[in-house]
């Protein structure tokens, strides 16, 4: 039961080609996997798509839309949300970029992020698409992502109906934060919670901070006592590990499929 | 006037020596300079209060204690106030240290923190020095300081005398945090901002993420809303440029101090 609730980012095994990560998933019989943007454009939408149906396959998120900075914002997500709707993901992760060039007006950043959000809110809804706003952590404010703790995606989705604007809990980002486990509670309680990611705190932080990532286990978070968190607040959805860090990409796609699924079970489940 | 309001952070000029640095400090005109342990007990530490005596040159912080997961916390911390005291520094910044070897209990260390600083309150009192909670950036959760937001600074300073307990308001560690201006605010309301550095963020952050602090100016941080802010909120002390980077260390002292007090006046003050 518990495998069948775990699904495999695709940022994990960044260079498995999706149809093999699809195939390599669907017979370990694990419940799903989270694709991105990019890879699944190149191997082509519809063909994802299809070849998911045919193996029975959840695509469980597909990431990411957001960077709301960008002058093309509007049409580039209302693309992400069609490319959702195409592969049956109930989820479009929403990363919200951080400052323009040259600002350094945090609150403006963070205003019109939840403003283009509700510019969104009536395709997502059309599309059966939910939208799952990210918090990223705090060293990425200024670059990737303004939203900097689960509080503040929260009060950013609130204007919004939940079955359209919900929160990407992703353990890495949050683990720090002393509101973390009163505003998991919230966000179940507000019916928020979209989607659930696990990955470890490792240091030291390797330059540019992004590829630091661990496996499961590998690090400082209470991954167990998150799940059972977001559990204790009603979330009932698959639980992604996703881990960005070159050693990882660096082994084949199914050996680290394995790795990803034990560590899960040991450490989250 | 704003001149006599800089002090100049000693981390800043790592490798000026503690006598010349004191000196080109007093000639310069500016306020008064913040100084670390190693540093100053390699000088010694009567010898540089004598100094700093005869230079007529405030001493405006001691960095640091804290560090509150060693085994020797206690005896350590009593030994840095009581530097803070033969220097003639108000204050005594504290870092909290991060988990120790081998926990994931943040929780715990937390608890530890506080309970740590409560047991240093009678002997900083005795000795006339303020202890000032610092919260570091989330980056360092693990590693540096498990205090990471100016409100749980504030919490954990709330159950001892605002003059024995404040915060140390930082601008690199608190610029991403949505609640900063609230608790600005409070800290204010309630007494407790010992002491104010500024630093600007800079990206991409280095490996480790610890050299990474940008002069004022080089980076995202609306440095002079955040001196405004803790003005509003009744503080009248010093501003420490506060500054770790590899390339301003490996310029001249008086170079950097020139560089440090024109940012600071161009972008602070």
């Amino acid at each position: 039961m518990s495998r069948s609730r775990f699904s495999l980012n695709a940022a994990t095994t960044k260079y498995w080609p999706v149809d093999a990560l699809l195939t390599g998933a669907a017979e370990a019989g694990i419940g799903g996997v989270g694709l991105w943007r990019e890879e699944t454009q190149a191997h082509g939408v519809e063909k994802t798509a299809a070849l998911a149906r045919d193996l029975g396959l959840p695509i469980t998120t597909l990431c990411r839309g957001g960077f709301f900075q960008a002058a093309d914002w509007f049409d580039e997500n209302r693309r992400a949300i069609d490319e959702a709707h195409t592969l049956g993901a109930p989820i479009l992760v929403l990363v919200s970029g951080g400052l323009p060039d040259g600002s350094r007006d945090v609150d403006a950043a963070r205003q019109h992020v939840g403003d283009a959000i509700g510019e969104l809110v009536p395709h997502a809804r059309a599309a059966g698409v939910q939208l799952a706003i990210e918090p990223l952590h705090p060293m990425f404010a200024s670059d990737r992502c303004v939203v900097s703790t689960l509080g503040q995606a929260l009060d950013l989705a609130r204007p919004y109906p939940a079955e359209s604007v919900g929160v990407c809990i992703d353990t890495y980002h949050v683990w720090w934060d002393p509101e973390v486990w009163d505003q998991i509670a919230r966000a179940g309680a507000e019916g928020r919670i979209a989607t659930f990611q696990a990955a470890d705190w490792i240091t030291p932080l390797p330059e540019g901070v992004l590829l630091g990532r661990g496996l499961p286990g590998e690090g400082v978070i209470e991954l167990r006592r998150f799940r059972e968190a977001v559990d204790a607040a009603g979330y009932t959805g698959p639980v992604e590990v996703e881990v960005f860090h070159t050693a990882v990409w660096s082994r084949p796609g199914p050996q680290v499929l394995s790795e990803a699924l034990h560590s899960y079970l040991t450490h989250v489940a």
